[in-house]
């Protein structure tokens, strides 16, 4: 064993050892003077862990403090953080004693409601209360609660409908597929993914017509759509997912600057095809591409995508 | 224009402001008192850009301390930060005006050396003289300097050698594609990404033997074989990389525990295989994984990767 382990097995006198099941440095506790000292190892996981463990429980015990505070943070896509806080201006958080807190996760936005009282009951139903209000002004733009994700909710939405999705990229270069097959059991759903980074990617694997690719371009509306719908038929997946765009800094043109973005979804009722103009560096315009491409599938379960009703393609 | 966002053109009297030009919310600097009190806002990538633009030149200027601090961050993968400081414990910092910190960044490890002196050509010296001593010791570990990334470097060695790369993932799930397309420019020698999810895929796709996949299972070395070279032949990539194993948390068995993983690289020279047994949970697995399969590009074009030489596949 390294010396440096060995010596992770020394504490102080009087020390109360917290157990670290996540590595090899525990944490521990000194008691001085009517003061608790708490020592956690560095690494963010670990210590995360612990502190959740024995720090909060360790606190909660020892707090002379009666008042109970319960945190709720709705997460939402599509609306800036200035558009929300136009559109919750009339809510008053004071009448629910809550208060508001809005936090900027790139590329999603959080709002977190913090509610304060003496009882569970009266927290949780104020809570509530605020809760719906807020998703009802923000209109299906809130995607998720606390550690919800979207792939989680997505994986969620594609297994309660029976349904599989295959995907094929080209500017999100993976992340799309990486994002969705974070969640265990994803295999479930997650039939195959594409990277069609080339040309000729596009032409073998995904039957794009080569002409199409002189004609349009390979950011172009029409090879998203081909993409979407070659994947869904090799795959024969329910729903193909396709994108194509310009993830920069180069190939940008002043037809189709960086962040131009076609998206593409196909589905057992049709094709919906999109184009978007991100903004951003490239890992900036990645992000937010593949955000918005999975919310399609979230929406799309939610008669919520635009233009799918009348199944005919929408161009903006 | 939201109030929201009106609001941010107001600032205090006397205020130096700090034009912010990745947002809306820009930053400014209050003298009061011999002392100087920065405001920023709390985006990250904002205010890292502000801080870096704006108040370390600041803090130099004002600065009545005249000393040089010089740090160097080397990046190591595949040792321990126990075996790095077991390997560096020869060494004596301060006969280089130096000290060195370890620094845990999942799944890699860092090496920091922090160099003082009174002129930059003493600091650099001493920094490149202890910097040599760590790269020798340390073998090939160290991946990459400072912001370096291992995927720029895999890019810069693929572009220095003409050659280009395809990868078939499975249980990564798009992460090594999305990683190698992080790169501006990466579509000079990323070919394509297949993510076989589904045994069809894995068969369609690939090419691999169906009695391959019945005989040793999905999770084998001869299907990761396979997919290496059945990607590197579709795509007509110099190199293929496959990749296939048990992120879990769920799929594993005694014989094929989870963070059971095979990798391997087929080259113009054969095909290389080889086994890991990875430890975490589902995120930490898939991190390792691609982070371990990038390596493997790096590693052959330094003639690192064992096995290589004898064309043999290598089982461990």
């Amino acid at each position: 064993m390294p010396l440096a382990n060995e010596k992770q097995a020394f504490f102080p006198h009087q020390a109360e050892i917290l157990p670290n099941p996540l590595g090899t440095a525990s944490g521990f506790i000194l008691r001085h003077k009517s003061k608790i000292y708490v020592f956690l190892p560095g690494v963010p996981k670990e210590l995360q862990y612990l502190f959740n463990e024995n720090v909060l429980p360790l606190l909660e015990k020892e707090s002379q403090e009666k008042a109970i505070y319960r945190t709720r943070t709705l997460k939402v896509f599509g609306l800036t953080e200035s558009t929300i806080a136009d559109r919750l201006k009339g809510i008053n958080p004071q009448d629910h004693s809550a208060s508001l807190a809005y936090l900027p996760r790139f590329p999603e936005n959080h709002v977190k409601i913090t509610v304060k009282g003496i009882s569970s009951e009266e927290v949780e139903k104020n809570l509530q209360a605020l809760e719906k209000i807020i998703w009802e002004k923000l209109e299906g733009r809130v995607f998720a609660v606390d550690t919800e994700t979207l792939e989680a909710i997505v994986g969620q939405l594609l297994r309660s409908h029976q349904s599989t999705l295959a995907v094929a990229e080209s500017c999100t270069g993976g992340l799309i597929t990486h994002r969705l097959t974070q969640i265990p059991g994803s295999s479930d759903y997650f039939e195959r993914g594409i990277v069609a980074y080339s040309n000729r990617a596009k032409i073998e694997i995904l039957k794009v017509p080569e002409e199409l690719l002189i004609q349009d371009g390979a950011v172009s509306g029409s090879v998203a759509e081909k993409m979407a719908e070659g994947v869904r038929q090799i795959s024969q997946a329910t729903l193909g997912l396709g994108i194509t765009g310009i993830a920069g800094p180069g190939a940008g043109s002043e037809e189709k600057p960086v962040g131009t973005v076609f998206i593409a979804l196909a589905t057992p009722k049709g094709t919906v095809t999109k184009k978007y103009q991100f903004w951003g560096d490239r890992e900036q315009i990645k992000t937010i591409s593949a955000h918005t491409a999975i919310d399609w599938v979230r929406r799309y379960f939610l008669n919520q995508l635009s233009g799918m009703n009348s199944q005919l393609s929408e161009k903006s």
